[in-house]
């Protein structure tokens, strides 16, 4: 599939809001879905809404994580809250007021601050498109606009292709190259280059459900086993073990085989039956 | 898998970046990568870099996309052009000279313009994934630093998943949708409900492949027969045309079941054998 069509696309990208500030303006079930999405990059979340109208799931999140998610009861005012929109590194209005959506995005743009208006297409930034997490694997779906249907069956196509040990798989891997980096240290050059290769023929070699099994001993053997030797040990050596979930080969050959086998069986029955 | 895991990730979003100008400091193949993934976006790119240590690939953009691409052939000047960086609503450097793409970044932060700095991801306000496209959809990959390798393992899982059918289904639904909006316009209220009604029956109902195989004469009839009598139609009913690509089971059935076969023969004559 080509990576670099030409137009009529968005530039996908992560954005890291650790530690950064995001407004939420407004407190129903879109806003709760927007504090969802913030709350997975550890920003700094403030929601501009009438605690009246908070939704019980954005109420539940802001009892349980004070620290991260803080409320301003009042409904935005004109005027007097669009340069407070300053202190802000992310805004996200999610109201039915399409007036007070536009002031706030149009505030925003002038002064350089990213702006999503929930359901105004028109007045974004960027858009928020099908998303899968597990653990430090985060996918994106988006039709750029033509279809959040199709963007949700896209979604579930791609949760039934992965084995579930992605996420396991990748935070593995992360543990050992942080390992790896301790024991051979150095930004770029030759023991760069070598790390990369060594990395990437383990990944290369191993399957998905293997490296998520990896555990504190099998990733100590690993490095001092195979890094230290340049080679790539196979899971079994190390003596790695993990749950086989999928055989789908073997059990989807059982059946054509058996009725092959009867097949074969009655085919000699019958023809030793009309030579008597 | 769930969405609103806490923490450690990043926020995955599609950025808008129709006429925006962009700014890509440097020239080499990760500066072309750069190209690549703006190209998709109908930016309005500016390549700050001396035109001798341009990319091959970057050279053939510029003179196939003239009023998309323009060089400006030199080198970063310090102070020169940071003020010029105000100019731009994007920034990516791509340099091998870590304290100047530091100081762009610097620069950057302090006058809200997004910067993304290549391989110094401490530098950076956001990340690219592994990314694939197919027409209108766009899918992003990211282990949020754990593992590129990785990243793209999952991308090939994710490509091997999708029919190929998928960029064609999006775009059909996206011409459809339009019409239907032309032919029961209005914003929310009843009409809007009807139409995302029928149009989320339709996507359920109908495969990717189905939706794809559309053509000019079958989406009238679509709306004609089955928007205006409030059901679905079979595609079957419209006459949609559509070649079968997939029929795995079959032919995964053959080889077992000849080896079955074959294995029935060898029972039955050997057992026949043994009885004389």
């Amino acid at each position: 599939m080509p990576t670099a069509e030409k137009g009529g696309g968005s530039l996908l990208i992560a954005w890291q809001l650790k530690g950064k500030k995001v407004l939420i303006v407004g407190g129903g079930g879109i806003a709760s879905q927007r504090v969802d999405s913030i709350m997975n990059t550890d920003a700094l979340i403030t929601i501009l809404s009438l605690s009246a109208s908070l939704h019980e799931r954005t109420r539940k999140l802001i009892t349980q994580f004070p620290l991260s998610i803080q409320l301003l009861d009042k409904a935005y005012e004109h005027n007097i809250d669009s340069t407070k929109l300053l202190d802000y590194d992310l805004v996200l209005t999610a109201l039915d007021d399409f007036e007070v959506s536009k002031e706030i995005c149009q505030f925003c743009r002038e002064h350089r601050i990213p702006v999503n208006a929930a359901d105004i297409p028109e007045l974004c930034d960027f858009y928020f498109g099908s998303q899968i997490r597990d653990g430090p694997l985060q996918i994106m779906v988006s039709t750029n606009g033509n279809g959040p249907r199709l963007a949700n069956l896209v979604k579930g196509t791609i949760v039934k292709a992965l084995s579930g040990n992605e996420g396991a798989a990748i935070r593995k891997v992360g543990v050992l190259r942080m390992k790896l980096r301790e024991r051979a240290p150095g930004v770029g050059g030759e023991v760069g280059k070598r790390r990369m290769g060594w990395m990437t023929r383990l990944c290369n070699e191993w399957t998905m459900e293997e490296l998520g099994a990896l555990n504190e001993e099998n990733i100590q053997r690993l490095l001092n086993e195979g890094w230290e030797n340049d080679r790539v040990p196979s899971p079994r050596a190390l003596g790695v073990k993990f749950p086989r979930i999928h055989a789908p080969s073997s059990s989807n050959n059982i059946i054509p085989g058996f009725i092959g086998f009867c097949a074969g069986l009655v085919c000699i029955v019958t023809w030793k039956w009309l030579r008597q």
